[in-house]
């Protein structure tokens, strides 16, 4: 019956959002919101993240995550992992998914990964090899894939070259990163189009942040390009180290309530999503930039105030805006 | 030599943004900001209100800021005028043009002015007639056109035929407003097509918040539509009584940003803009939404860490972001 076209929602909070807090989510509490947003209708979840507990300990209970969430059938559920270590963690823990990690720019693989792209492609390729023998699928993102707060401009070849490194290696999907929010959106377009029509067998994803308040317009653009599916953050969760106090990776509600609006069907359950990003400011101990959460949906209906109580001051107080 | 679509930006935040602020902004750090904000490359500004000083005490000094400035050539100098006597006030003080305000949806309208919309209509006919036998241009902008936090949706034809009753009375302009920030892109491409086939004499302005963060998306419709003037505010300056904590109205330096990027000329200094941003949190005693003024434009660049500076944790923080 339905027209609407089909989109497939990742929510990456719990691994791309917790690792850059400060405050450490109780593993009960990282299980009972994972099993939340399992019934919220997402294509994929990203649960943890399979790196040294030290490196990021905010992610150190990878294993009893993994073990200890309901799976529901349908749903991906991916991991990221840096190495083959992190990849044997990962398979032992039975995800549906790996998810591998490098910057198009050489500057930014070195600063947050500190070895050369040449070394990560390196050893990526030895996690493909491994997980290649299993039915478990592999994804790669690419980060810094619109821009590098230390390089600037990455070359669209660039990124298209990287891409058929990793498809000649047999991965199942790629992720195309805007780490640091530097997309534009007819630079996504243009992207997109190349990138679809080069990998059609991939499943493409496209990772946008907000820092520079284009994420939607962003997502439009990919949209207009073909693109079915796209990274989310349950309240808009994720730092940029760069550009301190900006907000973070899209916001899953806001992504939602505007692609419903626009007549895509995303399968999500936009009233448990807000249900469960109400949950975050508890387990992380401040407020998430979702401005969907402060606003409510655009439906979400005002009592008319009695018109003995309008203060003097509220007449005309709006007018024109 | 350009081939960039012009577009035309007008600044809206020392008019409505200031009469949201409840700390008093001095006369002379107005009339200061806005010639700093003339030299910014603006098609029109909104000055001021010609409000009752009871009304909105914020914009108490209308008539001093008015002729304190120093008005630059090419620039529109517009002011918010509610009934005759704000109009007679206006015409004293020498503006470019009145903009004049009511709103699509009748709960609205009386929550905001206290009388019914034909009251409205009737004052602002009024007002028209005293302008009409001047030189000075006149602006409608019409509230909740894009949905109403009392009463939902807001039927397109409902605003054609506000439109049309305006247009009859021979105004220059219509200023479509979401006064809430409940657009969404494809209700914005839809209602502005109509708009601009319907009244292709007048000179036609979408003013969006970003309540819901879809202010930059809902520009990228309006494009597409054939729209060419915004409205926008220094900072995101600008609230939503129905919205606490929510956003404002969509920030001019985020805009602006963007629409470059994407290749339209709209004449705007971005550097002279963030600089006037950057003013705003000592006029107004807090910060302002701009997540741009945060983290600065999309080429301003980061120095590569020095290696033995990553701190380990840094190293896969931002894996896969």
């Amino acid at each position: 019956m339905s027209q609407r076209k089909r989109l497939y929602i990742q929510e990456v909070a719990t691994r791309d959002g917790f690792q850059n807090e400060k405050q450490f989510v109780d593993t009960d509490a990282k299980i009972a919101l994972i099993d939340a947003l399992s019934e919220c209708g997402y294509a994929k979840i990203e649960v943890t993240s399979f790196t040294s507990p030290k490196a990021i300990p905010a992610l150190r209970d990878a294993e009893a995550v993994m073990h200890g969430i309901a799976r529901k059938p349908g749903i991906v559920y991916t991991v990221l992992v840096p190495n083959v270590r992190g990849a044997e963690r990962a398979l032992s823990s039975g995800v549906d998914e790996v998810n591998l990690v490098m910057s198009v720019s050489e500057s930014h693989n070195r600063a947050n990964l500190r070895m050369s792209r040449e070394q990560s492609f390196a050893q990526l390729r030895d996690v493909i090899n491994v997980v290649k023998a299993t039915p478990v699928a592999i994804n790669v993102s690419l980060s810094t894939a619109m821009g590098c707060p230390m390089e600037g401009d990455i070359a669209k070849e660039e990124v298209l070259g990287w891409m058929h490194r990793f498809a000649d290696l047999g991965v199942h999907g790629i992720t195309l990163c805007d780490t640091t929010g530097m997309a534009f959106p007819s630079q996504v377009g243009d992207l997109c189009r190349s990138a679809r029509d080069s990998f059609s067998a991939l499943e493409l994803t496209l990772h946008f942040h907000n820092t520079r308040s284009m994420a939607l317009a962003n997502t439009l653009a990919a949209l207009d390009a073909g693109i079915d599916r796209f990274d989310s953050s349950l309240g808009g969760l994720g730092g940029c180290p760069y550009a301190p106090g900006a907000t973070g990776n899209v916001c899953t509600e806001e992504l939602v309530h505007m692609l419903e609006l626009d007549g895509y069907d995303t399968s999500i359950d936009l009233d448990r999503v807000l249900v469960a990003s109400a949950q975050l400011p508890g387990l992380i101990g401040h407020d998430v930039p979702s401005q969907l959460l402060k606003a409510g949906r655009r439906l979400d209906l005002h009592p008319m105030p009695p018109a003995e109580t309008v203060p003097e001051q509220h007449a005309f107080a709006k007018e024109g805006s």
